[in-house]
């Protein structure tokens, strides 16, 4: 069997996530909202004429969205993967892309294989909101000490077991991750005749807890708006207070960025 | 009564166009769209406590996204502007945003008063689509010849008759309109984690006919496909042929930058 490792790209806005959730919280319209992966799996179906069962880096919540998650599978199909990644894209709706299909060594795990994983979430910190960015970032209008940020944001570095900043629900048997980098940047950009400046920041671990980016984030903003005081962060890995955190803050702002092999 | 000279972004994807169109054409999900035009003045209404008829600086069609939409309209009330701008903000659809509202002289006309308009026309030249900008520019995977493309668009300069360029029922007294800049630049750039690198053609004129952009946006892509051969404008405008014109692109991809008074 071949065994074909797929790069996906996604706008996780009208989905449940990258798994098939049993909930009937994620609606769309009344119906339910269908998981990115059974929605690869029916096209891959299709075209193969056989089931594919994908295995992902990991699960994105829903409406987080990716760009470049990686999940493979094993095929008895000799389908050449730029024809495969053509039939794909051709069946795939438009917020789901495939942008590259390789075959790879049979041991290949997109799970276990994983060394590291970036995520980003993204603030738009300006007076007014942006119509056109309003499924890109999380909106705020109080201003923000981001120097006080990014000197929190560094005692989050280094191996911490990270139960304050995971939601409950997760079902990890440890909460304890290694932060390997984070950083917090502020750039003006234009794409498509949209100009922002927004707030990223970018954390790269060997692992991330459920809702763990967006509770940095959630965590960071109070800090950056002074309801927080300095030292705070360094407070909340000691005492393992998860009352401590601040908000999740929505999916719309976070990004799977990259996986590491 | 006082002249309010608003400032308005918005993403045209889910609305019939800035004005009420009488017309079953234009559904969500099975109801009717609603126009922008309808939604700032309701929530006008609302505020005012009073009838507001916004006059703009022009249609633009279903679908079209707009970063600086101009509009006036008068009023009896004494509200501040900046209370007036948070307030609508807080009334309107996330994909609506008042970016800026100050108040100007008796004799300002958002239509009358424009001279000129700035429209850009994105398209996505990869071999696969986008996700995460699927709705900001139109998508082909053809190799395109930009060098030609620019020689061709120059010839789109000066005052013409537009009538090749101009889909039926505009309406328009006349075909004849004067295009003062046109450009067409490629440059990678990165937003929110999106990284592309869109062709974005850019057209200054006095007024636009009903579809023009994106008939000259089709015609160029038509050119730079080896379609139409070098020339093909030049005799399009001096023939006044509509036969001879590329498609008119989708909507998606069209937005409405500034509006020069």
């Amino acid at each position: 069997m071949r065994n074909l490792k797929l790069t996906i790209e996604y706008d996780g806005k009208n989905y449940c996530g990258w798994q098939i959730q049993n909930s009937s919280r994620f609606t769309v319209h009344g119906s339910q909202k269908k998981s990115i992966q059974e929605t690869i799996e029916k096209a891959l179906q299709k075209i193969l004429q056989e089931k594919a069962r994908l295995i992902a880096s990991g699960r994105t919540d829903a409406g987080v969205h990716a760009l470049a998650q990686v999940a493979n599978f094993k095929t008895n199909s000799n389908i050449a993967a730029e024809k495969l990644q053509k039939g794909l894209n051709g069946l795939l709706p438009e917020d789901i892309v495939i942008t590259h299909i390789e075959e790879i060594g049979q041991d290949f795990h997109s799970r276990f294989a994983a060394k590291s994983k970036i995520y980003r979430y993204s603030v738009l910190n300006q007076p007014y909101p942006c119509a056109l960015s309003r499924d890109r970032a999380y909106f705020c209008s109080y201003p923000l000490d981001i120097k006080l940020m990014r000197q929190e944001a560094r005692c989050l570095l280094g191996r911490h077991d990270f139960k304050p900043f995971c939601a409950s629900g997760s079902g990890s048997k440890t909460t304890i991750r290694t932060i390997k980098n984070i950083s917090i940047s502020v750039k003006r950009a234009t794409l498509y005749s949209v100009s922002c400046t927004p707030i990223m920041i970018e954390i790269e671990a060997d692992g991330f807890l459920y809702n763990m980016v967006r509770k940095i984030a959630g965590t960071l903003l109070e800090v950056g708006r002074g309801k927080f005081k300095k030292g705070h962060i360094k407070k909340m890995l000691l005492s393992r207070d998860f009352s401590l955190a601040g908000p999740t803050l929505p999916a719309r702002g976070l990004f799977l960025v990259k996986v590491n092999y």
